[in-house]
């Protein structure tokens, strides 16, 4: 089994997901690339040491140059903030490493638009973090539209709600400053990626953006704006005709993990919820009279990515499983040299409906995604 | 107990529910007026009689006009198709009896404004039977609101879908004719009614309305074109600032009675789907940590309406149960001589949300119901 | 149409349920016979004449025998307590009239095997009210089973939970007096029935019940004893190998109407909750490999018993339907002369049942069905 | 760090989760003792040889003895059949090494006991793997239950259903041949332990077992008998007076992880479906008139071991991820020299409740556990 050297970049939440990733890969899925933890960056030296002890790796850095140009680097995870996702991305293209990028890419269309361009004159495997999508019960979602087992679409639904920020007496931070890191342009992606993943391209929309808590309290007393939005939401059309709605909230009081979806189609449709993320709903057309309804497939081997993880069906999944599955394909795309979906191409495709959706708030009329690729 | 001699103008499906409600409203609630079924309207006389001897009518006719008139009737309730609500109701203003009117006023705003207009020049109790809104759930749900329990509005969701039309070879029919017929003529008021009712006016919005199988199988062979809306779709604001949206569909696989909704507010959120119509889905803020989430009232004696039909929690109203709770608050209105809600009125409110929903979708541009209001 | 007047003994809760179901029945099944309100029989004489007022009887009283012996009286219900049973149905038996009873069948076996004897001495149409049975998702379970669909039985469970006395401070009254209205004797008679409904006679069983508050909070101050039971449940045998387990609390805290059932097979299962009573869960063998699950089943017009309340499916019917379900079969009854099921004879297989649950609990063994029968 | 090598004997199912969990679990938890795969143990070279490279061990053996005797394995992980269960743990206690034994301990009471002897007498620390009580969600219930939240138990009710030998034609196989392998001996000791963790020691049960499908075909053709039970149940009673029943099955049709229960108190419930693993629901009493019902719990950071997992409430955990909470609490009882539950002893005492189980349904009778105790 040949090695593989994976650096990290950031020590928070997500570098650990993945540091937890690669050290579980393997076993998991017996893959034939072995990684190991070479080398994290995070901000600080002590903490960046503290990170690596913790989380296994053999050193640490607090900068990433460093960490991309290491020789026992083979491959770049970037899970640092967006605004540093272009230049980490661009100097590990420039020496020929594999790239795995948390969503979205960088601050918005002009770095995914540099990235993508920089993944692909270097020819080099790039992917970008899109977990949720990679469940089991997603991966089937996604199996059972394209052999078209419920027919053509005809409406998807998408939202991803979370309520962190519903309490309007929390206070200011980092979530709340910055458009990159507000409802659309932190939490949209995922649900984005899933709309184009499930349902095609999306051709045209209309979106409407707020902030509905304009102040919050401030770190350190008194009230500070807050200069990004609360919640979005839009109706599409999507290129093969169906029509969609997204909406996407971190205010949705009481939904922890609202990522879920409705897609409809003209023999069937399918329901799913990430809080309940080991179950699909599925309704086949063509049932017995008075046998119609919703079955409740509980994920299981014969499933996508679900076997390495429990032999018996209903034993379930969690979070960090759909991080090993990231690792466990981004190893196979290093192994092939081949990129599997979602490349930098997918990521920016989000970028551009993120886009397009922020036109549209704004001048408050359909916006067609061309537009925006058009510039 | 005085009697109140009801005229019931169609024998279909809602008029015979109706009727039954009329039969057993005086038992359940003890009302002080008690109804007798008067007189029946249906098209044929055969079927008139037939329908009175069904239903438990004296008396049955084919002309709805001697229906209005016929001394014996004292209230009369429309459950014919939408294109004679306003002829029929004009008439009985001008009696002045009281009138109950199936859900969409007429066939528009111009029939809605009309019927206003008169009921209010009459002076006479008037009413509209958007039953869904009844349940003791959703009657909870806006106590719920109107309290403040959930704090100030900041999203609602609303859809009602229903699956009859889903399968592309179901033939033509009066329900794939004239938009009267279609999905926001037919099933949009319902909806539109309760986000009204839930969230209040709505401001301004911004629709997508589409015939999904544009030919069916004709009755008798052949191809016919269908003429009216499978789904529908809108985005919008409430005057109170808060985003909505709201979905309409006849073609939503899978989906029975998908009039569902959710409401978020600042401190709480409601999550109700009709084909679960005995519970409500509360989550308060404010739970001590780690006992956060959404709790499944079942419907009980302490809920509107309730404790009519059955002592004990969970036991259960359902569909016709509501049409009995229209019969009471009717019987009510015309007892006091004040309307009770929804009043022609409120219909109207909901006929120019649809028909601003109409305009922006044909016009593909965000449309204020003052717009509509003002003509 | 014949006409036919129904006496009600009883002018409490379950009064009123088959008054507003007499009152409303014809009109919703069409049916042949047409019952009228002659009589209702209360405690007192102004609750009488109240209660017939009320729920709209033409005459009232306060002695069951004038119910019964009276001309306008064709058929009586009995919905007073259990120990005035026996006589009532006797003397009705004893003038050729029809009976409908609560459950259960008087205050034990000795009042239901002389009920029993008596109705086919007589030769006259009898009947007991086991309600939940009569929904149209359990008699589709009924149907469901019986046509062999999730193939022989290997497991049933049943409960009857609710929580009306979990507060241990909640006040003595009725209920907590006389093993007639402890929760083997009142509750358990439906679960009992719907079990030996829906996979066949029970053979044997042990059972386990006990009193779990043994003194309350008296109605005048002080303390009273409790000395019926709280809660109770045994497993079983049933004569055609199947095991089984039954529950019946009316302690079990959050438990509102928890009439609930699973049975499986050895080809499908069902899952069957009162909480819900519009869906049944229904999982069938034989599926698409990863597309097995258990399906919720929306009650609608393909079901027994639905068409008549609702033309859509999902719209729902609640308990006040099944009072109407089980009055269109009385009436349908006494229209051909023949008893239908739920019989006398069969609520004395109730009522035998439950005897052998108390012997068991008392005796700390299993016990025969077989061996109650035989004394 | 220190390092701890970790030796596992058994290349099956579990042997795999084991080696995932020990190669994540440091980095995931922070755990001081980091664990290395020391030696892997299976039956055949090859096979040892292929598992070593696929987990991740440094090095394979197919003698168990050589692996436990290895200075290089500090710590023993048996996840071998049941029936090699004794001598293992007693060859490592005997060299003082600590011991993970995969649940049940050995094949019956015998082995249990003189498991629990040696551990004791060799004063290691030692731990069985009753995983799905380790929940984020199940931990919490356990929390729940012992701050008096929902007051003092009055009934719980348990099951573990699977169907994976529902389909009476699926072949004979390790599966049906053995008590220890059957559903009492392989599934029941999860529930079992599960009972007594939440709702404390059980005093006497009656109990019920059988094998429904008494023959299978034969792997090589023919028919095989089946010589271990296919479902079990008893009725049990507490220490503390509770009531309880528990049912288990490998054939319950539907059912793929029914690890499920509901704990009844009188000022609370629970209800839990490892089918939903990372939602509990909890029914408080003293909720407001109207209010009252179960809430749904998404586990989250407040809940036991959830936050090392991830940050957000409802993204939820996974089987893996029980496994992965297993080691760090073995790794944190052999750095601290003290077992954590459940210990050697604890599964004696599942083991015990089993035992009364089988005696109680052969001699068909009330059984008290401590008549096992006694012989």
């Amino acid at each position: 089994m040949a090695k593989l050297g994976i650096g990290i970049v950031g020590g928070g939440y997500m570098g650990k997901a993945h540091a937890v990733a690669y050290a579980a890969v393997g076993a998991v899925f017996d893959t034939p690339l072995r990684p190991s933890l070479a080398m994290i960056c995070t901000t600080t030296e002590s903490g960046a040491a503290e990170k690596a002890r913790s989380y296994g790796f053999d050193r640490s850095t607090v900068d990433w140059r460093m960490l991309v140009a290491d020789p026992s680097v083979d491959a770049v995870v970037i899970a640092s903030p967006q605004e540093t996702h272009r230049d980490i991305a661009l100097a590990s293209f420039a020496l020929g490493k594999p790239v795995f990028c948390e969503k979205p890419l960088g601050t918005g269309l002009e770095d995914g638009r540099a990235m993508l361009k920089a993944a692909e004159a270097a020819g080099v495997v790039n992917m970008v973090g899109f977990n949720y999508i990679r469940t089991p019960a997603s991966q089937l979602a996604r199996d059972i539209i394209a052999s078209g087992e419920i027919g053509e679409i005809t409406y998807f639904r998408g939202e991803h709600t979370e309520d962190f920020l519903a309490d309007r007496t929390a206070p200011a931070s980092w979530r709340t400053r910055g458009r990159a890191n507000g409802c659309m342009g932190d939490l949209a992606p995922h649900m984005v990626n899933g709309a184009l993943a499930l349902a095609g391209p999306i051709e045209s929309l209309v979106a409407d953006i707020e902030t509905v808590h304009a102040e919050r309290p401030g770190p350190r007393g008194g009230r500070e704006a807050v200069d990004n939005d609360d919640q979005g939401q839009f109706l599409c059309r999507f290129e093969n005709g169906a029509m969609g709605a997204i909406f996407i909230s971190r205010i949705a009081t009481g939904r922890k993990m609202g990522y879920a979806y409705e897609v409809f189609g003209n023999k069937g449709a399918i329901r799913f919820d990430q809080e309940d993320q080991n179950s699909l709903w599925l309704c086949k057309g063509g049932a017995a009279p008075g046998r119609d309804g919703f079955t409740r497939i509980l994920t299981g081997p014969e499933h996508p990515d679900y076997l390495a993880f429990c032999q018996g069906p209903g034993h379930g999944t969690g979070y960090q499983d759909q991080i090993i599955i990231e690792a466990k394909d981004f190893l196979r795309a290093i192994e092939t040299g081949e990129s599997v979906w979602p490349t930098f191409r997918d990521g920016l495709a989000v970028s551009e409906v993120i886009a397009a959706a922020w036109r549209s708030s704004g001048e408050k009329r359909w916006v067609s995604v061309d537009e925006i690729r058009k510039g």
